[in-house]
């Protein structure tokens, strides 16, 4: 890890879940300094923006931001629109769980820290095995944010790139759990559970549990999870 | 005008200026539905959010939502940090009024909007003249932020494209008066400038009171606009 000067500053997107604990770790662990962004948009899962809090502080980002979005504004997802109800399991197509623009909304606010910050990495946990249909998670997606990104801002108009790091994207829940875990990871900070309880305890039943319950045992690893009773 | 069944609806940014207020103007004379958007993200001209309801009323907005997003969390800006003071005029370069990846944020949640609505169209008052200095407001910017936003959606994986309407891209100050003037656009409902009063008052000293006054001057036409005294 370099010097306070030398040293590559990073966003880091957190929802206080799995997979964005995993980048945070990751990112940490490629010796960035790194700055954790959540967003308070009327999730549901409010629960999530401790767990982002807890996992910043114990994996240790400079500073943790959150940002107040309204998105229940817009509507349109389950997440962030209370007449919709949270599914047990998805069907085919895109899920009724997916917000729409989301990725791109939090991106580019991710983007403009960066340009504020000078830094020009921001770390995402996308992944498209688990989330293939999420139009936003896929890599072509990512891609072309990039390519936009490096026309948006002062950076890019005095030459400087800024990447989007997506660690995550083609690996299993295993495979990241197996990741985290060999980083010194406590899972047991992080809150997957789209409708978990105000004290962080997760359904069990909804499609993100499921795929993190099974993302354990895959990885051949106990799951540190605190369910509801 | 097509049938209610027909008629193509639209998103339109709205800031309650002048160019903002022209889009919305050309979007409804070319028949759409528009739907117009706000963002309350923490400007020190708040008056532009009465003046943006105000336009989208008397133009003819099926639906007026006003999001809020707290920009100054992020700061970078005279625009949204209070403690960087608004310069009477702009030096070389990107200006200190250039907030960091406004017109990304902005167009990713009428993206989302858009999404929610069924809307193909984002009309955004962006102009390469006046702003050049803004790299938010080039051609290829917009370009790429259709392209990405192309990957992004529900619709982009079902087939339909998204396309952002920048009507006023290459086009003097002037030449939007006198095309907003044409479709009888009353411009002394919008605010332009950067630290009008809260009764909209425009200071007629900062960059964009310069270039509105000129734009009237240019197009021989009488400024409605009202001044602090």
């Amino acid at each position: 890890m370099g010097s306070e000067e030398t040293q590559k500053k990073a966003v880091v997107l957190v929802s206080g879940g799995l997979d964005s604990s995993t980048v945070l770790a990751i990112a940490k662990n490629n010796g960035y300094e790194c700055f954790t962004l959540s967003f308070d948009y009327g999730q549901r899962h409010r629960s999530e923006l401790v767990a982002a809090k807890r996992i910043s502080k114990a994996i240790g980002s400079r500073e943790h931001k959150v940002v107040v979005l309204d998105l229940t504004a817009i509507g349109g997802s389950a997440l962030t629109d209370t007449s919709i109800p949270v599914p047990e399991s998805e069907g085919q197509g895109i899920p009724i769980t997916y917000v729409p623009a989301r990725n791109t909304i939090f991106l580019s606010i991710a983007l403009g820290w960066a340009e504020v910050l000078g830094a020009h990495d921001i770390f995402v946990g996308v992944n498209a095995v688990d989330y293939s249909g999420y139009p936003d998670c896929r890599p072509e997606y990512i891609t072309a944010f990039e390519a936009m990104a490096n026309l948006a801002t002062r950076a890019s108009v005095e030459g400087r790139r800024l990447t989007v790091q997506t660690p995550l994207i083609n690996l299993t829940k295993a495979e990241i759990i197996q990741w985290g875990t060999q980083l010194g990871l406590d899972y047991g900070a992080s809150v997957s559970c789209y409708q978990a309880s105000s004290d962080g305890l997760a359904c069990g039943r909804c499609e993100s549990c499921r795929l993190r319950r099974q993302g354990f045992e895959m990885a051949r690893l106990s799951d540190p999870t605190a369910y509801q009773k």
